[in-house]
């Protein structure tokens, strides 16, 4: 066995970045000024807080606008577009989903409320996300085409669709991805909930696939207190998520008709103001991680037993949360740089905790996924808000 | 056949208390004032606008102590507070709920995300929701207790609760109900959405059963945006509420556990800011609401063919949204009517469609719905806000 990593100079290379900083230092903060306080103000002026409003509209439009996608449409939070975005790619109860092991546990949770089965795919290392690669090998092996439907040989079910995320903001490897899914006749939903402002040979996160999902949780880079949006260039599915969010209420001047179990999943307009507002300083808030990953980077460089993560070629990154990766042989040490962080108040953590240790996904349909469980083990995401930087 | 109503008089009636109010009027909308303002400032100030912070921790701080619940655990909305309190009633896939036909279709639509099946109660045209000695009959005739559960025995499913809704803000009559589910041990899960500030013989609607559901959507007499609130009198049903609509993430840390198939269901801080404020002067629209009731009433005092509701004895109502209801033989005059009152600006409504003709929940068990149905043909919503008053 190796002798213990020496962590003290990680904790001066993070100390270094951060050294202005007052402690207690959060994961992500969002950052507000006059403008987020001008729209709200102005929203509760105007009385209507609530579902239908300007707000509404304007933040659908400047997201549309902002990612290339024809169609954005709001939702109360990110786990609701994930939700309806499934419904809208078309998956059934007991269909499978192909998402990555390694996500935020919402990611599986979608897929259980439309009563299907999470089956769990590997992680690449150069993008922390699905590993077209290695999925292509394990579809060749369990899948085939039946009359148009993707089908798991193994399970007897049918595989619905492919849910890449995101991770961290870093843009998942999608043109093999996207041929790899044609070849299977499988619809793409892009679980963009972390990656608003990061692109893909061009095209934004989460407007390439059938489907795409934001989230402007107060974690994220753009704040709503709490919300989502479901992204799409199909202009029929967009009007079919409108109408599924919004209780599939028919329109009529004074009757109540719904033509289907609708959900309540719109995101009010007092939310949209914020959204408004943050959007509008999207720009600043990229400059400012950008350059902030940048000074990590720097700080790392040279430090034994680690690297900082960056971005592919091909892709530029929104650097939502940085994240430094032990090697291999020091995964041991994870748990105790995230103690002696924390001791100093700063606040780090592990990535989430790969789905199929979860008990309630445990005994879903997985490929090998060894690089998942590694990079779990090895992962610590650092103190990553706008505001650490000064652009 | 009779004559057909002569329909001014009832227009005199209602442009009589909306004088000097200028038009359009809407049905219902919300009143903010500096409090408001001062509270979502402040929010914003901290940052804390997201699903941990201060005026979360307020706002179920004080429903709790207004409802004399013993919890309240808030939510992103209604619907999904009557997810979460049918699932933590015990709910389970193909399970029936009883719930009455005439309803927001939410009501109907949370017994589908549990993947049970609404069974449609009639109404009581005394209190506008279920009718518990009609209920009590059809119990008699379809139910039996079979080693501590109710069953139908005409499907061969479980009956798993009872979801009284009160209507417009005025209570069910509570205590026949309370007794007749004791009875078939069926838990009642009380959809108090309308009726902030209605009590039954004392105690404050959804704080009676096992569990309560509110709803602040911006129509509702408190808004927070978007916003709901389970109350319950449990302390264990209480953190269960609060686990399942946290994404189930067990406290460490900074582990990310999760040990059950969770939601996202948290209210953000931003709209609990606005529930704060906005629950401070609920004492003021409550009385503004009921003058304006009054009103209403003496104006439509001799008014013939129509009745404007007014509560029964024992209870309290907010009087959320005022109701007249045309005698039986001149239903005809509704749809007239709502066309008379939209050509001149005051926005009136219907009633809800009752679920059984909705698509979707036509071939669900019901019981006979006479006056359910009758209801429905027969009423119509006048402005209510609690600024049409001044006091």
């Amino acid at each position: 066995m190796r002798d213990p990593l020496d962590i003290a100079p990680i904790l001066s290379a993070v100390r270094e970045v951060l050294a202005d900083v007052p402690r207690p230092i959060a994961l992500h903060e969002p950052s507000f000024g006059d403008r987020e306080q001008e729209y709200v103000t102005e929203c509760i002026r105007t009385g209507r807080v609530s579902s239908v409003g300007e707000f509404v509209d304007r933040f659908e439009e400047a997201l549309a606008r902002y990612t290339g996608a024809r169609h954005a449409i709001l939702t109360v939070n990110g786990t609701a577009a994930l939700h309806i975005a499934l419904l809208m790619a078309g998956v059934r109860p007991d269909d499978e989903v192909i998402i990555p092991a390694l996500t935020f546990v919402a990611t599986a949770n979608a897929v259980r409320y439309c009563a299907a089965v999470p089956h769990f795919a590997d992680s690449d290392e150069r993008t922390l996300g699905i590993d077209p690669s290695k999925l292509a090998t394990h579809l060749s092996r369990i899948a085939e085409l039946r009359g148009g439907r993707c089908i798991n040989r193994e399970t007897g079910r049918r595989i619905a669709a492919v849910v890449p995320m995101h991770t961290f903001g870093h843009p998942v490897d999608m043109d093999p991805l996207l041929e790899l899914c044609r070849q299977y006749e499988l619809p793409i939903v892009e679980d963009a909930a972390e990656s608003l402002g990061s692109r893909y040979a061009g095209r934004h996160t989460g407007s390439m696939g059938l489907l795409g999902v934001l989230s402007f949780n107060g974690n994220k880079i753009v704040t709503t207190g709490g919300g989502g949006a479901v992204l799409t260039n199909d202009a029929a599915l967009a009007r079919a998520t409108k109408h599924a969010t919004t209780t599939a209420k028919v329109l009529h001047p004074w009757e109540f008709l719904h033509d289907q179990v609708g959900y309540n999943y719109r995101m009010p307009n007092l939310n949209a103001a914020l959204g408004c507002a943050q959007l509008e300083r999207l720009p600043v808030f990229l400059k400012a991680k950008r350059a902030l990953a940048l000074r990590y980077a720097d700080a790392f460089s040279g430090v034994p037993g680690v690297l900082l993560f960056s971005e592919c070629p091909k892709v530029t990154s929104n650097y939502w949360l940085n994240a430094m990766i032990l090697d291999r042989e020091h995964a041991e040490a994870r748990d105790r740089i995230i103690e002696a962080f924390h001791a100093e108040g700063i606040h780090v953590r592990p990535a989430w905790t790969p789905m199929p240790r979860l008990p309630m996904y445990e005994s879903c349909p997985a490929m090998n996924l060894a690089t998942a469980e590694s990079l779990f083990a090895r992962m610590i995401n650092l103190p990553s808000s706008a505001h650490l930087e000064r652009v």
